[in-house]
């Protein structure tokens, strides 16, 4: 057996996110279906994570097992021939038999949107928030380095979420400013759930001036989820890259430039 | 009565089109829709030019007549409330009686974006074309430039098309690369119907080398279709500036930045 390793480009718009689901079409789904097409047989994909309903990715990393004796970059033109549109496999290898998608990551860097002016853009409908209010992006820009670190990200994870240990290490988090895009982009070595939407949410507030940059702070101390803003939608968030020792996806397909 | 002009973007992946058609929805029609609810009577919309089916516009501008009393640039928000999110008013001002969208219009510039390397991207699917085989952009350069200045474009309009004088002007016509993105970047006091699309298509069959630049210089010369190349796919075409005396879209809503 081989163990084929892909990084997969999706417009989340349209699925639940990346985990089969009963709800609706999954985009872990479509590709395992796909997957079966051009093996021949049922081929359980992992992925570095799951995104949630409406978040996109720019470089998604899964892998699965496979007997076929295809060159292993031609699985992504394979694949992309059956895939809609709106998925696409930007890269295919194979991986060491020790690598996995999930338990070998050590880096996650997400990117959030937010489109700034009066109008949203049509363009950017399905993959950045239109602010049309003024923004304190120094006091956003304050609250971003609050969390750089390592901190227990208990206030910033969703309530229903069942994870134990919320300590993670945050290595860059700042705001970008693009025109007229502002991104959030975090980088980390892991993410709870929801976790970048309910940073975002509360930044947002702080950029708002409903809130101080130090309400960051006390919500990082308390561990309560009633300290920190709201979720922000899941249309301006993207998986931007993930990184493991000796790959890592920017090195293959680069880095978002829109 | 009192003349209001709008600047409006849209994505044209889902209409037939501009202009009204007895086949599917127009964007015009969209709109006017929108206006008689907004102002209680039927507003007929005067636009620069129509776009093709498929074709997008970062600023097409258009007019019509009213004598609802509302601040001209709230036109722009009570229009985009109803609007769906792939048309949005940009904005809205007052203009002189005399002012006329197409009549008035001196100069405009639109955009033709190509996407390179292997695989597509999923953000860009429906605004650039997809290339993945390798082009010879100084051919396509050259070629660029041998149609800026005045010349009989008749080989590069549609052999459906009607119009008699084509001689037109253009001031600028070259290929802008961007990371991933090739734009070409054409403008003219004026194209007829299909040139843009029917350039591009010419200047991808230099960049393939099938033919080489001076095949732009030979079709110009002799005014016959056949001697161009074939019409390029709509959906990587965008009108992106329309010019007046005294008006300039750019002012107001910049240049395309995506």
């Amino acid at each position: 057996m081989r163990r084929i390793r892909l990084i997969i480009e999706y417009d989340g718009t349209c699925y639940v996110g990346w985990q089969t689901q009963p709800n609706g079409i999954a985009v872990q789904q479509v590709i395992e279906e796909q997957l079966k097409t051009v093996t021949g047989s049922l081929c359980p994909l992992h992925a570095s994570g799951r995104t949630d309903s409406g978040v996109h990715a720019f470089a998604q990393v899964a892998h699965f097992d496979t007997d076929v004796r295809m060159p292993a970059d031609k699985f992504a033109i394979a694949l992309n021939c059956g895939l809609p549109k709106d998925i696409r496999i930007q890269y295919s290898d194979e991986a060491p038999e020790c690598f996995h998608s999930r338990f070998s990551a050590k880096r996650k860097q997400y990117r959030y949107c937010l489109q700034l002016g009066p109008h949203s853009h049509v363009f950017t409908r399905n993959s950045a928030l239109h602010i049309h209010t003024e923004l304190n992006v120094p006091a956003m820009q304050e609250a971003a380095k609050l969390l750089e670190g390592e901190h227990d990200f208990s206030a910033f994870k969703s309530s229903g979420s069942t994870i134990d240990n919320a300590v993670r290490t945050i290595y860059r988090s700042e705001w970008i400013r693009k025109g007229e895009h502002l991104y959030y982009e975090v980088e980390g070595n892991g993410f709870l759930y929801n976790m970048v939407r309910i940073i975002v949410g509360s930044m947002l507030e702080i950029g708002k001036d409903a809130c101080p940059p130090a309400m960051i702070q006390t919500a990082l101390e308390s561990g309560k989820r009633s300290d920190a803003g709201t979720t922000a939608p899941p249309h301006g968030l993207m998986l931007a890259r993930v990184m493991y020792p000796g790959f890592d996806t920017a090195d293959h397909v680069g880095l978002p430039c829109y």
